[in-house]
């Protein structure tokens, strides 16, 4: 399988990672995915990050790839602006396609990728890689016994740092025509596919939201002029879902000291489920069944027992990082494109999670509940 | 000083003990609470718990406490709906209160015994003592010093599970008439008042609850008939401070695995602080200060360095458990009476929190933003 | 029941404590302890002591409460070197004891106290109190009753930091002559109190023990001047327990960060615990029979459905201080005075701790196992 | 550079991805390591393990790739009773060698191992992995620099689960012939490493230790015989310095739930590190100069202002797994490589650590001191 990758910045490199690793997790593994073509904004870094991410071929010409009759799947790892017209290009063109999470700038877009990749026929995934976790598989897999009864509510932060220094400067995830939004889109994404993921269709949200740092400096500047800053930093957010369930969601860009506070916690009539992605090979687990006397959080390190483990490590906590939620993604991917079945998630979850972006930043906007546009 | 305790539960026996420990912890000590009559429903229950409590006398009077002139502390630890009319016969014949929160069953209840409480010129106080924890009085600190810069957000969560059991029976606390509201007024109030106490006054509030249990047995009922239950078990609610900030509370008491999670983030320009009251001696702080290769949160046992640490254990992590938070409490009210200066929580938290606490109900049933009525 | 306290420090505020509130918590109280004489080194502080800690009476002469008859119990929280003759004395005049650990200063010292109160017959205590924290007695419950299988090893450690500072003064805790040892007896005893409470009695032991800090200022000292330190600031030591399995223990009085590290761990063939007192309020818990999908460690909160939970607060995480672990052994006293049995733990506890500590000393001069003599 | 590598199995994988991934993470790269041949014991199993981890050719005999001019590394990923040989034939065939750890059955084999090394000029790296982790380094970082004042002393623990159930197989790592010895080689050897890393050389030893599970099922068995465990199972190991510090490791493979917990805690004049693997990618960092009021463990995520942190992830927390520990090492093996300078760690220390594991067993059996022969 010929993959063509856009883009070769950090998640480039971790989704070529992927590539080379997947197949040595996975064996026998579905596919084996061969490093192809890299495309970069000019043939100097494709060149580079062709050699480094091991890529046999380098363009910079994204259409190239599209044309190319050898290549059997186009991986978008680009910022959010670009993702929708080189998706539509290669549906048409047939190829399988795996996208960068947020799927796109809103939903309006997101749905026109939907229903080119579905008109097209191919395996199209949005990769939302958190939600291969197998702490995060193993969280589901409760819910559905029955584990923890019936979910009541959820509750989903996803707190990072990276941008509190105001001196940090404004790249394109501080344009709102560029990124879409925030810390709504880039990071909210991943917990709203969580709460979707666990407990269901979101039908209603409610959001507050805050620019904190109005103004950053000018990355093209060498005199430290200031751009404006037309997304969000901050927002808290409520949910009621399709099945009467409620939640909360908070994000934020500049929670100091929480490097990469993604997490949950689903309460249920017979049980509580709590994970951070701080500590990610880890789900949180309290019974009702285990009675007063024995009852606590059991801190459960997932392993050879759990979804994905016998492909990953002999026991549990030798450890998966960041790499291996990639790889997961990796293997589902060309498991559902060599069985011909919808990749899992896949652009229906990208675009779902557009619309309630989309209300999100409705509601702050309203201040008021928002339905979420789900025809 | 000699202390009129009405109520002889839980709550009263963690007064009695504060009554004679507080001199033992705070020497010399600003007074010596005498215990002096105990008054519980019927009289068989009030000796019981004077014996109990090391109270001198007893009765199932209130009035007659009220009336008797040795008096000079009356202190409620009754169910919420009996202490207006307590308080503001209490007040009026000049004694000085300590009233459990929340104050009463609603904000204009609560202005009523204020304003009774201020017109006669005694020392009152609002029983929130868990703002007098020295971790949380250390987090103030830094907030005042500018540690963490300015307040951006505040994160506040009370999580429970003492009533996530379906068959616990149907207390007052499930009874709007007796209780005002549930986790929202019970337990949401002292996360209300962290909020107040480390960030300032809240102007508005957006809030969903849901009471998940909608009937409970009755308690009173051998044959084990359901009452209705008329208050919430769960709420997330979104504030906006007078000031700016922003921020969440989430409430439950159904939250399996979760026995006292009382918490708070408070993100700042500069840092943030994180407290739980599972971990109560502890405080995390974060400090852009510390640079990204020294950064991470700091978790501070509080000690002799710390707030009332003089009085307390000579080491940090010797450990203060819910018996302390009520000694400081304590020390507090009778350190305010004999200095002649207002206690801190006075009614006027009560009230605030009570008046917050309103339109938190009235946004449930609004669906909509509510502003804090601050007359 | 009369009670005299002879010492007024930290300890003595501590045990005060215990007299006033044991019956608030454990009602109807085995006892009621009164508050009737303590005595201190001078009248000034006796009067000041007594005041602050509710005494009624106060003497700068021990001897006197020893000849007084209304006395019942003598409580000595003196420094070390003084235990043995308050305790022969007072047993000699039929008083009941207890006394703070370690017993005295050495093995010897504390058989002849032991066999005093033996001859006397009298009830007699030693002051480990943190074997009467609820979750330690849960982890001994959980041992008799199988949950873990078969012990297979005691790993256990008490850290501090309090004298990790050069300039911290030459008390009498530094000085051999006093205080019999360093950190191992003064606080390495209470992790031998633990393991003989969980797993049994100790054959012999290998110890290795450091003085990093060899003199320090002398308090009396207005220059400065410095003393040599005589006794362990630090041991590590290896344990045979007579049913064969084994174990380790660590302690320090240096250890930056370590407040009050107090913990164990230990293994069976069907199980883990583990408990560190700055956690003083959980049991950890893994169990072989959780089966490798639900294995972890559960982190199990006590609260009324453990030791002495009916007494202490209504739930779980409402919190246990320093205080609650001294009621307890108060309310265990009292109980086995009433009551005609032995107390639990005794001088018999004390004394085969002194053993220990005794063989623990010889064999970091011996450098080779040393025997306990068991005696 | 071309790589061949014998044994397929976990730690072959391990390897395996390293080669892979490496220079997608170091980029420009040391080197481009090319997996060249894989050996495995049958022609059948070497064939499906290098379709599996990418290796171009494959073999069933060791010999072959170490007579082939095209091969510049050999990897030896077998039991530990087939190291010697492989690396002396390696050695003297001019090949440069990464040999798992331990190095070999005992120090003597160890030595002879080095010396064949050191007389082919070749580079030779033992693979103790867990010291290049970017938290240890940034340890080892921390400890140079003073930011912990003098070591005084170093506690270390690898606590395993995996073979805690009796019914566990008796693989090769249960036979002293083919092993060396049980948990203190297998997995002592890298808290040994720590040791020798953080701390400096090991002058003597004192141990214990046991065989809980005498006899193992005989996998090759499909009666269920029973084979004699001749290994130890656990171990508590007290160390003596050659600077005079002291310490202590424990490890054990029955401890339940302890699924992999490697850690190390290091007191110094000024401070305390402490690290385990369960939280690899965190230091946790207590600093006498931050005084007692701010005094704290600080919990400290890696990340790019940490070692290797430009190669790694961009933020902390992002997360590093078992991989990239290899990744690393890979790293630094041709790094060193290329630039002509020893590798870190080398067979140097895989012989140092091979003397102190024989002299730590020998301590076992003389139930006394053992100097470590440090020639």
């Amino acid at each position: 399988m010929n993959v063509a990758m856009v883009g070769g910045g950090f998640m480039g490199k971790a989704h070529a990672i992927a590539y080379a690793a997947m197949p040595m997790y996975f064996w026998p593994a579905p596919a084996i995915p061969v490093r192809a073509t890299l495309v970069e904004a000019t043939n100097e870094r494709a060149a580079d990050a062709a050699q480094q991410l091991g890529f046999a071929h380098w363009s910079s010409d994204w259409r190239s790839v599209i044309d190319d009759p050898q290549i059997d799947v186009v991986d978008i790892v680009t910022p959010n602006d670009l993702h929708e017209e080189m998706v539509i290009a290669a549906a048409q063109a047939g190829k399988h396609i795996i996208c960068e999470k947020p799927l796109s700038l809103n939903a309006s877009s997101a749905r026109r990728m939907l229903e080119a990749a579905e008109a097209a026929g191919i395996t199209h995934a949005t990769a939302f890689n958190f939600r291969r976790i197998p702490a995060v598989v193993f969280a589901r897999q409760l819910i559905d016994e029955g584990a923890i009864g019936d979910v009541l509510d959820f509750r989903g932060t996803y707190l990072q740092d990276w941008s509190a220094d105001p001196t940090f400067p404004a790249t394109w995830r501080f344009d709102k025509s560029r990124a879409g939004s925030g810390a709504i889109g880039d990071i909210g994404s991943h917990v709203i596919d969580f709460a979707r993921y666990l407990v269901g269709e979101v039908r209603q949200v409610h959001a507050v939201s805050s620019t904190y740092i109005p103004e950053r400096p000018d990355p093209e500047s060498p005199a430290g002029a200031l751009l404006r800053v037309d997304v969000d930093d901050w927002a808290s957010i409520q949910l009621e879902f399709e099945t009467g369930q409620r939640g909360s969601i908070e994000v934020s860009r500049l929670a100091h000291g929480r490097n990469n506070l993604l997490g949950f916690e689903v309460h249920g009539t017979r049980g509580t489920l709590v994970f951070d992605y701080e500590h990610r090979d880890q789900l949180k687990v309290a019974l009702a069944d285990d009675g007063a006397r024995m009852s606590g959080f059991r801190t459960i390190n997932t392993g050879p027992a759990h979804p994905y483990g016998h492909a990953l490590w002999p026991g549990p906590a030798l450890g998966n990082g960041y790499a291996e939620s990639k790889i997961i993604e990796c293997f589902e991917f060309f498991t559902a494109l060599t069985e011909g079945r919808p990749a899992d998630p896949s652009f229906v979850d990208g675009y779902r999670t557009a619309a309630i972006v989309d209300a999100i930043i409705a509601s702050t906007e309203a201040r008021a509940w928002v339905e979420v546009d789900s025809s």
